[in-house]
């Protein structure tokens, strides 16, 4: 076989997608994937580095986290077997539209929002459909339920807080999607421990509702890939058939419990972020942008100075993420919540730009 | 909305499967999963440790892999463009057929398999269409070129060495199913360093061949859920598109490469096991019983005693996979090798219950 037959064979729907991609710069301060700045404490990662010596590497992890979902479940209110967990709540959308999707009847999308989504929606076949935030990049409720009106079991991906915007869906809203849409309402909430209200009690209410968290950003664990899954027990018993066995590794499994156990510490960082955050939005409210209200641990901009800004913090090491592509983020800058060491130089660099 | 509602809306496909399932039995002697029996050097875990613990957990792993995929190309004879890694060669196959199945378009199994293959073909809604091994449990070149006939676009998984049967596809063989089949070829060879060849230098004529490989096996790696793909890098570059981003942890990704490094040590034990297979399967054969030819680091064996030998070993401490469940494999049991002092342990089981 020629290689032109050989791709003339991978699904349409891959080969029209444009390589999700993220060019890797090395700066001192890097402000632009909504990172948590403080790395887990020294101590923490001694006992799990012990704990992966004394492991036998050779030994399959076990076939049910038992104990992972017990500890999840336990964090968030709902039984173990309410919960699947994963690496990083990607693998948990990609099992969700495996085992929701169906091929050609889109799922719905808000946009700008993680491009992840469009990407899984794409990659099983169903294909996306759009409903835009509103001008003020706020939720616009009458054009989901209208967007859930059209296709009404169709499943429902929806980040609230939401990145790249900071936007939240309030629990009125959701309540009222949940009061109509009679298809699944996935709810990634990865960001919910910086601000939003937790929508994992309604779970219990609403069988169709699955909440997706991670460990990637409120507990500091970007670099260990690991997310989770909530809904009902019998639900996610469905969805769990169509998980991968031994998804998670050794080193996955326990260092999930680990952060649970020592959540307290982990978490101590959080407070201060959001202080930060909310110190980095008014000092960016006095510069010449529009600062939209953030409830996670970023901030967003528009500014018709947008090339110069990112250029110039660049060129003080400063890194923040150029999200103008995204739909409606025309002239926006997306700008993570940093150490207070690093917020001071962003605004130092600004300061300097603007002569303030 | 109410649970039967909630419910309807899961795909037909991940309902009617059987959740994929195994015990846990706490055993002294584990010879049901395939597991090498050895685990890692102490050193290198204490390498890998201390990388643990100096790495900042709050930072995303790399977004393309490069050391890795290049020293994993090094390792198989290609270019770091011709690799993807993951978690485990599962998802490899799940990426994969995500690129390359069509709803409702039969992927062709060899059966008896591994059980992931049909679970992941349901998954991703194409089901799977079954040539079954001949009466010796020998790939059966005839049928399987029959059944490319009738699905010639249809991708094809080949396991070889297969699992659990141990039985190899011979290069002939394999030639000859890619001279006609005009689909793609996925072939696991995740026990490849125990027996049979490596179709890696295949890739290089056929864009339609992917290998895929596992640190699990030989590497003693089953702990850490890593695997990876190999094909021509224009088709590597149109799958790697539907991967997800981030899908490996830094743990995951500093560990390959470290066993990639090490790989003298760590394959010390394969000779070793190779010798030890062969030494149980002529010590099998003087039992009432059907031993087949194996190229893995396991053995099957088919006996009108099977219960009986299964309980009689589990009373003894060890524990082996009744297999009798899989198509073909009535009365069959699969022994992975062991340790020398664990093999050991099983004959003295078996020739108490043998009277030898």
């Amino acid at each position: 076989m020629k290689l032109p037959e050989a791709l003339d064979l991978i699904n349409p729907a891959v080969k029209t997608q444009k390589a999700y991609h993220l060019e890797r710069r090395e700066v001192p301060v890097k402000l632009n994937q909504n990172e948590n700045p403080f790395d887990w404490p020294q101590s923490i990662k001694e006992e799990i580095g012990k704990f992966c010596v004394d492991r036998p590497w050779n030994r399959y992890p076990p076939f049910i986290p038992d104990e992972l979902r017990a500890q999840l479940g336990e964090y968030i209110g709902l039984p173990a077997e309410c919960i699947i967990a994963g690496n990083g709540s990607n693998e948990m959308l990609l099992v969700l539209l495996l085992a929701l999707a169906k091929k050609d009847e889109p799922v719905i999308l808000c946009q700008p929002t993680f491009t992840v989504y469009h990407l899984l929606a794409e990659g099983v076949g169903a294909g996306s459909e759009t409903v835009f935030l509103d001008s003020a990049l706020q939720f616009d409720l009458d054009a989901m339920l209208a967007a859930s009106a059209q296709r009404p079991r169709a499943p429902f991906i929806i980040c609230s807080p939401n990145n790249p915007t900071g936007t939240e869906l309030d629990e009125t809203q959701l309540r009222k999607i949940l009061a109509a849409h009679k298809g699944f309402l996935i709810l990634d909430q990865a960001y919910v421990e910086f601000g939003g209200f937790s929508a994992v009690p309604l779970v219990n209410e609403h069988p169709n509702l699955i909440v997706t968290r991670t460990f990637s950003k409120a507990f500091a664990g970007a670099g260990l890939r690991i997310g989770y899954m909530a809904g009902q027990a019998e639900v996610i018993a469905q969805i769990n058939k169509i998980k991968l066995p031994y998804n998670i590794n050794f080193f996955s499994e326990y260092v999930a419990r680990t952060a649970l156990t020592h959540r307290g510490e982990l978490s101590a960082g959080i407070d201060l972020l959001i202080r930060e955050r909310d110190t980095l939005a008014a000092f960016l409210a006095e510069l010449p942008c529009t600062v939209f209200p953030s409830s996670a641990n970023f901030i967003l901009i528009r500014t018709d100075r947008k090339q110069e800004i990112f250029e110039t913090l660049l060129a003080d090491g400063i890194l923040v993420r150029d999200v103008a592509s995204y739909p409606k983020l025309e002239n926006c800058l997306r700008i993570s919540i940093g150490s207070p060491e690093e917020n001071n130089l962003l605004k130092q660099s600004l300061r300097r730009l603007f002569g303030r």
